[in-house]
């Protein structure tokens, strides 16, 4: 392994971020909040200099990372980014604890959303704007780390993304990381722009605005109100955010192929055709449950429905409403959202609905083998043929999955948490959702618990977050040995 | 397919049924019940004549069973063997209701234990035998299935039943299926007379010995008593139980090894190697937990973690103790195990632990081919290289199950149950198990569901038993198109 390349490239991302803590300063002299400023200047010229001298230093070491490397690499990279991170909150004494500021920032740049704040609008506005920021780095670092990266190293099914764009022809994303990176910054950048528009339209501040747009579009979940986005009234506020968590679930290809008017390619794309099924229907399913009940409105009804629907089933986790005081069936639908998750490619955690799909498919394909035991049923993915190889990865995958969050919830038991609480949180982290039910409802925090459960929960968000294998294969002896 | 034929086999099945009515009308001669006999000579002197009948009037029409035919048979029996055996819980009026009766009698069949019953010791004891005596009947039913019928028609990885005795040896089962058949059972009732002996040992009447013995060996979960095994305070009465619960949930396959000698066969068998495992991990762990804090003693805790770990495991049911009243982490320990099951092969239900072990090889089988993309590394159970098309199977069979689990708990909670009464009941009707948390508890019932959700939980039942596919297989359009 080039370590050395490792080092470098961690180092661009170190300053990277040292770079974007420039903005919270920013919003500190803006609210006059002098005393925070220290907080990320030590970072910026502790970090800063010393990322650049080993850049400098290291200059002429070129080469390739191998897929090893990369695997490495992606885990030091949200493991570096979350310790860094985690500086300002520990430094500025609002969140001394290094246990607390850990597991915030890594709640941050994983996108999940989960807080260890009980008092979140007591927060100089700086802190909180970098803790939003935080997200929407993170979720920066997912679209390329799924859409470029992780079909290359060939996780979990991800080799999807690669047949996706299929022949030599100009509709096929560059196979170059970095000019893939750049156009889908430009989209991420794009929706940014548009929603904090839009939301400053509703009459949200520039600071409110961006700091919920960080949040939706990184399907994150932090918001600097202690009532989530519950805190604005405005019907039009409440549906801007609902339709652009929808937009941050889908996967960012799809808006490539927008931009180049490729449309027919958006409309044989099961996934996103099933995502937005699945979105609407459990709308519908929970209005019905709310009406008449939590709510008098169809109307009102389906917009609190739909944004809880949309919120679970993206991983973002804003809340308008306390969905744990809900109807049981709605609950019980939106526990059942939480195992699905976004698209592939997107921001949104979770199993994400392809891999659901295809192993629904293959499930309903046993039925055709049994009436017809020679027969040869393929499954069929965006009109296409999937390879059964990438079935296997899928199911693999999959299965890992629900085994650590099994280990989860019992690890989270053994802090004295009910069967609701411990598995909710297995959930909530692994899938990156950020609150769930029980003692982590939506008005509820993580403060409550123990250390060793907090770290534990730290690196589960981080290997749900870079989709199990990237992390695990670390500490498999094959990966050193190999 | 020939009508004709799965009718005749029916009728024979239905013939077996009336004739085991026998055995509670003598039970009710014993206790002084005249009453409760009329309930159960109406359906023997109406279906017992009727079948008979069919049988002579069709004895010239013979020919084979399609594998279609198949299917539609192995659905019809359970459905025909609840109908016919729920006649003597409505005549004698202690079920008067046809929704709970049907219920009762699935539940008895399909060894799941559910009950709709409040006051089980209300019950004259013949009918609560003739309750016992359908858990027995089909457990015998279940291991003819699994390790006869299944494999044949290739249904969610029973193919590895074939496997499992390769090559043209004397260790090969029987491939005729009533000579397997009559070898198993004849394992069943040998295991049947020893665990009732045992039981009087411990000092239960006849009565009381073989209804629990039914119970246990069909993993069922029927107690003629109201505080199921914790009735009897004896710690020798709790450990048979326990170790025969134990024994239900292996591969009766083993057993048959063992008689001829074979131990090396059952030393490799990677499936029973894993149950054991699970089972004295969760014993250890839920001991751990009920130390010092629901029981004062060592051996006491290991007691009654073991005996339910085993009740759970199995999917039996059983209880010597509220469970749902246990430290948080010893319930999350038995919600987990309630996902697991027992052997294929066994007379117990749930996802299966062959299974569990298939899918959790896959899944580390794919961080080797992270390193090594281009290795191929098999899947290995009992020594042998498994199938890729018996692991794809299986994934499917498990994703179809956790899907009807999910389904499952939505029906459930549009009755306005909670989260986990709605996951558990799903977990307990579909894995076959009985009890679970929430509002169906060790000390609760069934009872408060509305019918709708009756009538759907006996069909889960059914389908959770017959391995989803076998029923499912019919309601598609190619079985009757094929």
């Amino acid at each position: 392994m080039n370590m050395i390349l490792i080092l470098r490239v961690l180092s661009v991302l170190l300053l990277l971020i040292v770079g974007f803590m420039v903005a919270p300063i920013i919003v500190a002299f803006f609210y006059g909040e002098l005393m925070t400023i220290r907080a990320f200047l030590v970072p910026i010229v502790v970090v800063g200099p010393l990322a650049a001298l080993f850049l400098f230093a290291t200059r002429r070491r070129r080469g390739s990372l191998s897929t090893r490397s990369g695997f490495l690499l992606v885990t030091l990279s949200w493991l570096a980014a979350a310790a860094t991170g985690a500086v300002p909150f520990v430094l500025s004494g609002w969140i001394p604890g290094v246990t607390d500021a850990f597991f915030e920032t890594m709640s941050g740049f994983t996108t999940t959303g989960a807080t260890i704040l009980t008092d979140i609008e007591g927060l100089p506005a700086s802190l909180l704007f970098w803790r939003s920021l935080t997200h929407w780095l993170g979720g920066m670092g997912i679209i390329v780390l799924t859409v470029a990266i992780l079909p290359l190293l060939g996780v979990g099914g991800y080799q999807i993304m690669k047949a996706e764009a299929p022949g030599p022809s100009v509709d096929r994303l560059t196979p170059k990381i970095t000019q893939t990176a750049k156009i889908l910054w430009f989209i991420y950048l794009g929706l940014t722009v548009l929603q904090t528009t839009l939301l400053m339209v509703g009459g949200l501040s520039l600071y409110d605005a961006l700091t919920h747009t960080f949040g939706t579009l990184a399907t994150g979940g932090f918001s600097p109100k202690a009532a989530s986005v519950g805190h604005y009234a405005s019907p039009f506020v409440q549906i801007v955010v609902t339709v652009f968590m929808l937009a941050a679930g889908v996967n960012f290809i799809l808006y490539y192929r927008l931009l180049l008017g490729r449309l027919r390619v958006i409309a044989r794309n099961t996934e996103v055709k099933v995502y937005l099924a699945v979105f609407a229907a459990a709308t519908v399913a929970i209005a019905f449950a709310l009406y008449g009940r939590a709510y008098d409105g169809i109307g009102e009804s389906l917009r609190y429905a739909g944004f809880q629907a949309a919120s679970i089933l993206t991983t973002t986790g804003y809340a308008t409403a306390d969905f744990a005081q809900w109807p049981a069936v709605a609950q019980v639908l939106l526990f059942a959202l939480m195992f699905v998750g976004g698209s592939a490619g997107s921001t949104g955690g979770g199993i994400k609905v392809v891999r659901i799909v295809t192993l629904i498919k293959q499930g309903f394909n046993e039925m055709r083998y049994l009436v017809h035991p020679s027969g040869v049923f393929a499954i069929r993915l965006n009109g296409q043929v999937i390879r059964k190889d990438i079935v296997y990865s899928i199911a693999g995958f999959v299965f890992l999955y629900l085994l650590l969050l099994v280990v989860t919830a019992i690890v989270v038991a053994t802090g004295g948490n009910d069967i609701v609480t411990s598995f909710t949180t297995a959930l909530a982290t692994l899938g990156n959702i950020g609150p769930g039910f029980g003692r982590i409802g939506p008005v509820e925090s993580y403060a409550f618990f123990p250390d060793y459960i907090k770290w534990y929960l730290s690196v589960i968000m981080m290997i749900g977050r870079l989709e199990i294998y990237t992390v695990l294969v670390l500490v498999t002896p094959a990966f050193w040995r190999g």
